[in-house]
C-alpha cells in the first residue's frame, strides 16, 4: 500500500503520527482518568487564548466550527438584536447566515472579496447605528487567504462600548489574539482541526464568565448554549463533559497540545506557517501562476492562486494528478473567480512545501498547461 | 502496559479492533474517494432503518445524540407548536428540555420511572388535545433499561393522524423499527456509538423527504436544520458533507457497518445483546443483587441493579476495583434511587458477560459487601 497523500488543506489538517495513533482507542468520557485530563485540557486551551483564570473559561462543544460560531452568536447576541459582521469572504457570509437563521439581525459590512475588514469600517458602522450591540469578525478568512486585523477592530469595538466575538476557527494557535488584553471580547471560538493540528469533531469557545452569566437564557437551543456549558461545569465539575463527545478527538487534542507546546507554542507555529506560506507563494508565483491576493495581504494559513487560463487546465484532474504525487489540495474553489488553494497549516514543514511546489510544476507540465499567468493582481 | 478495560457502558461502546484502527488516519472530507464512500454509507444506514429509496433519506450530523434529537424536534415541530413526549426516564426528560429550550411546547406524559410508555397513554393524550401535531418518543430508555413499545405507539399516532419522531439513539441497529412500514414517522434518529458499535461524533436522522420539504424554514438554526441537510445534498451531491465532520468517525462507522452486516444485521445483534443482558441479569440476580426492573421490562441494552444496601458499598470504589479487573462500568446512577448499571452492547460477547459477572462477585467480596438484596422489585 502506498503512503496516503499529505493534506495541504485548511483543515482537517495533516496531523502528527502520535495524534493519529491516539485516535485508535475506546474511551469512557466520564471515567475519572478522563475527567482529570479533560479538566487540564481546558486550562491549557484557556491559557493559549490568553484567558485569565476566574475571568475566562474554556468551553469545548461537540461538532465543528460552524456549530461553535452559532453557539457564540446565540449565546452573546439576544434574539432579535443586532450583530455587525464585516463580510470579506465565505466565512463572513456564513456567519451572517448563522446569525440570521438563529433569529438575530445580522448587519453586514460588504467588503470586496480579498480585501481586509478594517477598524475604520467597523467604527463607522457602529457610530451610525447605536442599536448594534455586538460585532462578530472572522480572524482568518480562509476562502481568500487574508487575515483580518482583529486587534484593531477590537480596539474600535471597545472604544464604541460594544461587544466582540472573534471567529478564530482557522487562526487559533497561529495568529495571536490575547483575550486577557481584550475585555470587550465575549468569546474567541475555534476548532480542534486547524492550527492546533488535532482531529476534527470539537469546537471550542474561550469566553468571559461575566458575559456567560449575563447572557443565560439567550440561546434558544440547549445544544448550542454556551452559558449552559458553564452551568454544567459548575454543577458537575470541570472534568465533566456535557453529552457524549467525540472523545477520541479530545484525546488527540491533548497530544496535539503537547506537540504545540514542545514546538514553542503560538510564535513557533506562526513562524513555521509563515515560512510554509512564503515558500508556496513565492514558488508558485515563480512558476508563473498569479496569486489571488498581493503579498501584503497574504496570510500564513493558505495560499490561493488563480487557475491558469489555459484550456488544458481543469481543477479536478489537476487535484487528482497532484494526489498521485502525494499531495492532496482542495478540489473546489472558494472565490468568485476560479482559483485553487494550497494549505500551509498542519504537521507540514518547509521541505514539504518545496516538494509540493515541485509537484505542482510537474503536474502542470504533464497536463500541458502553458499559460499560467492570469490577470494582474487586484489593486 | 496492561490491556485497557472493556467498556460495559451504554456508549461510547467497546469497538472492534478494526473500527479503532480506522480512526488513525488523516482524511479530507471532500476528497472524491471519501465522497463515494460517504454516499454509500448513507444508503446503507437508510436501508438498515427500513427507509424506502426516494421516500426516505439519511442525514448524518456532526455532534452527538442530543444534537440530532434537537435537530429533529426543531425541523419537524414548528416553533411555538406542541410536541407530546412520554417521559419515563432521563432521556424523556432531556427530550422535553431540548424541545422547550428550542421554543416548542413540550406536553409531557409523566410516567413512573422504570415503567413503560404505552400506546394507550399516547392515544388518550392525543384525543384530549387536538392541537398536538407531533409525538416524540424514546425507544430505549437507557436510564432505566426499559424499551418503550414504539411500534404500538406509532400505530396510535397514525390512527390519530399525527406525526412521530423516534429517538432511537441507544436502540438503532439492535431494536427493530421498520421506517418503511411507518408513514406517520417523520424521522428516526440515532448515534454512531451505540448498537452500531462505531465511534462517537455523529448523529444520524433517517427522515421522510416529503416532510423535510414541508418543514423547510422551521428549524431556527442553520447548524441543526435537517431540511437544509437535504437541500445541501441536492445541491452538492449525496457524497458531500455539510461542514467539517469528525471524518475519522465516519470512516470507522463504515467499517462498523461491514461488521454489522457480516454478523447478520439487526436480528443477530439483538440476539447477541439479549443473551448478553440475560447473562448479566441472571448472574447478578443470582449473586443476590436486586434488579431495578422486573424481567419482563428488562431490555437488551443495559442492566440496572440496585446498589447493595451495605455500608461497605460505595459506587466509585466499586467501579475502580472492577476497572482493575478489566471492566469499566458507569460511575454514576441515572435513577432516583442508587443503582449501578452494566452495559450489554458493543463488541462484547456472552463470555465477556460471564467474566464481568464473576469480577463483580469478586469485587463485592473484596469490598466486604454482605447485604446484596435491596427492596423487592417494583410491582
Amino acid at each position: 500500500m502506498t503512503e496516503p497523500p499529505l493534506l495541504l488543506i485548511p483543515g482537517p489538517v495533516q496531523t502528527h503520527p502520535r495524534v493519529k495513533a491516539t485516535m485508535a482507542q475506546d474511551i469512557a468520557p466520564w471515567d475519572n482518568d478522563t475527567r482529570t485530563r479533560y479538566a487540564a485540557l481546558r486550562e491549557r486551551l484557556r491559557a493559549i487564548a490568553g484567558g485569565i483564570e476566574g475571568e475566562h473559561v474554556c468551553l469545548p462543544l461537540q461538532g465543528c466550527g460552524h456549530f461553535i460560531v452559532e453557539a457564540a452568536l446565540r449565546t452573546f447576541v439576544a434574539p432579535g438584536t443586532k450583530v455587525l459582521i464585516p463580510n470579506n469572504g465565505n466565512y463572513g457570509t456564513r456567519m451572517i447566515r448563522l446569525a440570521r437563521e438563529a433569529g438575530r439581525v445580522a448587519v453586514a459590512i460588504e467588503i470586496p472579496e480579498g480585501e481586509l475588514a478594517t477598524a475604520q469600517m467597523v467604527e463607522k458602522a457602529l457610530a451610525e447605528d447605536p442599536s448594534i450591540g455586538t460585532v462578530a469578525v472572522v480572524h482568518s478568512e480562509t476562502s481568500t487567504s487574508v487575515i483580518n486585523p482583529v486587534e484593531e477592530i477590537a480596539a474600535a469595538v471597545r472604544a464604541a462600548g460594544r461587544r466582540l466575538i472573534v471567529d478564530a476557527v482557522s487562526a487559533f494557535g497561529a495568529i495571536p489574539f490575547d483575550l486577557g488584553a481584550h475585555p470587550e471580547t465575549d468569546a474567541i471560538v475555534f476548532s480542534s482541526n486547524k492550527c492546533l493540528e488535532a482531529m476534527p469533531g470539537i469546537g471550542v469557545a474561550v469566553a468571559r464568565v461575566d458575559r456567560l452569566e449575563a447572557c443565560r437564557g439567550n440561546a434558544g437551543s440547549w445544544s448550542l448554549d454556551l452559558s449552559d456549558l458553564l452551568h454544567h461545569a459548575r454543577s458537575y465539575g470541570w472534568g465533566s463533559i456535557r453529552f457524549t463527545p467525540p472523545i477520541q478527538s479530545l484525546a488527540a487534542l491533548e497530544v496535539a497540545l503537547e506537540l504545540f507546546e514542545a514546538e514553542g507554542g503560538q510564535p513557533a507555529r506562526l513562524a513555521r506557517y509563515t515560512e510554509n506560506a512564503r515558500i508556496l507563494y513565492d514558488g508558485l508565483a515563480a512558476l508563473g501562476l498569479t496569486p489571488w491576493v498581493p503579498r501584503d495581504r497574504q496570510g500564513p494559513i493558505i495560499v490561493t492562486m488563480h487557475q491558469p487560463p489555459d484550456q488544458a487546465f481543469a481543477l479536478q484532474p489537476f487535484v487528482d494528478a497532484l494526489k498521485r504525487r502525494g499531495f492532496l489540495i482542495s478540489n473546489f474553489s472558494t472565490t468568485s473567480v476560479p482559483t485553487f488553494r494550497v494549505g500551509a497549516i498542519g504537521h507540514l514543514f518547509p521541505d514539504d512545501m518545496r516538494r509540493a511546489t515541485a509537484a505542482i510544476a510537474d503536474t502542470l507540465e504533464e497536463m500541458g498547461v502553458r499559460h499560467l499567468a492570469r490577470a494582474p493582481l487586484a489593486a
